[in-house]
C-alpha cells in the first residue's frame, strides 16, 4: 500500500515514527508498505518508491529532507498522484468550516483514498457527508484518534459491541477542564489560578475558550453522536455550558457531599455538554489530564473507558486505523 | 452457518434469547444462521434445519422442546453431526481439569468448528494445547465472556490495540471480593459479615473459596496472561493470597489514607493475585460488582475497562464473539 502522511506537526511525525517502530507488525500484513508522500502547509516530499522513515524523523522542516521537496505543492496534489491508497489527515483542527482537512478528505474519498484522521474539524462539519463519500468510493474512513485519543471508543463499539445497541453515551471528553476541575478539587484553587497553572505548563491555549467554554467537548460529543448512534447532529445542537462560572464554593460544597464537578458531555435525549456532578466513586470521576468515556449499552450494560485523551498516545489510535485498513485489505486478497 | 450450543444454563439460555433478540443484525451477516442443537447433561435436542428459538427459551427442560429430544445423548454427538460451523460452550466451570468442557473444545476444534465460550476451565488448564487445534484446525476460538464477563478486554487488544505493546496488565476480576471488600470499606463492616451478605444475596456460593481465596480471580490471570502477553503460564504459576485475612481495621487505615484494600491480579515480572493498596482516585478502584481491567502498553499508554464481570451482561460477550465469527466467515465468501 502507498501511504502519504498529511501534516508533518505533533501527530504526523509521531505516526511516522510509529511506523518504523512497528515496521515488523506492518510488513506482516503489508509486504509493500510504504510512505510515498509527506506534506505540510508549505510543500511536500514524495517518491513514488517510498520516503525513507529514519531520515523523515531526523529532519526538523520537511524542506530538510534530502531529496524531491516540492516547495508550494500542496496535499491535493499528493492526492492526485497515482497509485495513492492511504492518506493519513493530521492537519490542524478547525471547528468552524473544517478546512483546510475537509477539502482534503473530500478529494481522497472521491479517489477511492482510504482516510485515517486524527481531526475533528471536517467530521464536525460533515459527518455524514463524508461516511457517504466512503461508502461510494468503496473505500473506509476511519478517526479514532478524534475522540478521546487513545481510548479506542470507535473501534470498540465497531468490533467488540457488535452486537449491542448503544443507548447513552457521556464522557469526560477534554483533559484541559479535567485538569482544571481537578486542581480546584484536590487543591482547593480558584479557576483562575487553575486556568493560568494549566497555561503555564502547555496545557491549554493562550486564549483558552475552545477548551473552557466546551467547545471542543462539543465537538467529540457531536462525532460520538453521529458515528456511534446513528444521530444527525451538527454543533449547533448541542447544549453548551462552559466551566468558568465554576466556583470554588460551589466545587467544595460537592466535594462534602462526596461529588465532582466534572465537565460532561452526554448524549441521550438530549444532547449537552455542561458541569454535572459526578459521585466520587463512579467510573466517569476520573482526575487530572485523563478522559473517560461510559457508555450504556442494552446487552452489556454499563462499560467505561479511561485513558489519555490528547498527546502522543493519540498515535496509538491513528496506527491503529492504518493497521484496520490494511489488515481489511489483506482478506480481500485473500 | 449451523451453530449448536452445549449448556442450557444461564448463559446458554441467554445466549439464544440474544440470538432471537437480535436476529435481523445477525442475518445481515449470515442468511442462514442456525441453532440445529442445544443439549444440556442429561441430553439434547436436534433439529437440522434449525430449531425454533422461541419455544427453546418458552421451556424450562430441554425435554420439554416440542420434538427430537434424545434423552441420554451427549454434546459429543452433537459435535460429529453433519455440518455443525460453530459451538458456543458454556458448561460450567472446572478449572481442575477443564472437564466437560475441554473434551467438547478438543473435538469441536479438530473437526474445524469454531468455538466460542465463556467457561474458564478448558482455557486454564490447556491455553495453548487448544490456541493451536484452533491454528491447525483453521477454525476460531474466542472466549471474550471468560474474563471479566461484559469487558470486552480480548477484542479490545486484538482490533483496538492492534499496533501496541501490552507491557503490563492488572485488574480487579472478581466480583464477589469486589463486593465484600467495597461492603468492608464503605459500610465499615467485617470480612465475616460482609461474606454472609454476599451469601444472602446469591452473589457467592455456599463454599465461597473459589472467589474468596482468589481462585477466580487467579484463573483469569492465566487466561489474560497467555492470551493477551503471549505468556507460558499455569496456574500453578500464580502466587495467590485471598481475601480472608483482610480485618476491618486494615481497610479503615487504608481508607484514612485514601487508598481502598482490593483483589488485585497483576501480570508483570510476577504474576499474582493479592489484596493491594489502590488509591480511591485511580481509574481501578471501582466498587460492588464491578471488575476492571487495566492496560499498559508501549503507546497507548495507560487504558483502563471498567463493566461487569459477570450475570446477563457476559452475554454481550458471547454474541460478540459469535458474530466476529460470522463476520470473517462472511468476508471469506466475499
Amino acid at each position: 500500500m502507498n501511504i502519504i502522511v498529511i501534516g508533518f506537526g505533533f501527530i504526523g511525525r509521531g505516526v511516522i515514527e510509529a511506523f518504523l517502530r512497528k515496521a515488523e507488525r506492518i510488513r506482516r500484513l503489508d509486504e509493500d508498505f510504504r510512505v510515498v508522500g509527506v506534506s505540510d502547509s508549505r510543500g511536500y516530499v514524495y517518491d513514488s518508491e517510498g520516503l525513507d522513515l529514519k531520515r523523515l524523523i531526523g529532519v526538523d522542516e520537511l524542506s530538510q529532507y534530502p531529496s524531491g521537496y516540492c516547495r508550494g505543492g500542496s496535499a491535493e496534489d499528493l492526492i492526485e498522484m497515482e497509485g495513492v491508497d492511504l492518506m493519513v489527515e493530521a492537519t490542524p483542527t478547525n471547528v468552524v468550516d473544517g478546512e483546510p482537512g475537509l477539502t482534503f478528505m473530500r478529494r481522497a474519498l472521491r479517489r477511492g483514498i482510504h482516510v485515517v484522521t486524527s481531526n475533528k474539524g471536517p467530521l464536525v462539519v460533515a459527518f455524514h457527508e463524508l461516511k457517504s463519500l466512503a461508502e461510494e468510493g468503496g473505500c473506509q474512513l476511519l478517526f479514532e484518534g478524534t475522540v478521546a485519543g487513545a481510548i479506542p471508543i470507535f473501534s470498540l463499539v465497531r468490533e467488540s459491541l457488535q452486537g449491542d445497541e448503544i443507548l447513552r453515551i457521556s464522557g469526560i471528553l477534554n483533559g484541559t477542564t479535567n485538569y482544571i476541575l481537578s486542581r480546584m478539587h484536590f487543591e482547593g484553587t480558584s479557576f483562575e489560578i487553575a486556568l493560568k497553572e494549566a497555561q503555564e505548563r502547555g496545557i491549554t491555549e493562550r486564549d483558552p475558550s475552545y477548551d473552557v467554554d466546551g467547545i471542543d467537548a462539543a465537538c467529540k460529543v457531536v462525532i460520538l453522536a453521529n458515528a456511534l448512534m446513528n444521530r444527525d447532529v451538527r454543533f449547533e445542537d448541542v447544549e453548551r455550558t462552559g466551566i468558568r462560572r465554576v466556583t470554588q464554593e460551589a466545587v467544595s460544597l460537592a466535594k462534602r457531599s462526596n461529588f465532582a464537578i466534572k465537565l460532561v458531555g452526554t448524549i441521550d435525549r438530549r444532547i449537552e455538554v455542561a458541569p454535572k456532578l459526578v459521585p466520587i466513586n463512579h467510573p466517569l470521576c476520573v482526575h487530572g489530564t485523563l478522559n473517560a468515556v461510559h457508555i450504556e449499552a442494552d446487552l452489556a450494560g454499563e462499560i467505561t473507558l479511561v485513558g489519555y485523551g490528547a498527546g502522543r498516545e493519540t498515535v496509538s489510535a491513528v496506527l491503529n486505523d492504518v493497521l484496520t485498513v490494511l489488515k481489511s485489505e489483506a482478506k480481500k486478497k485473500g
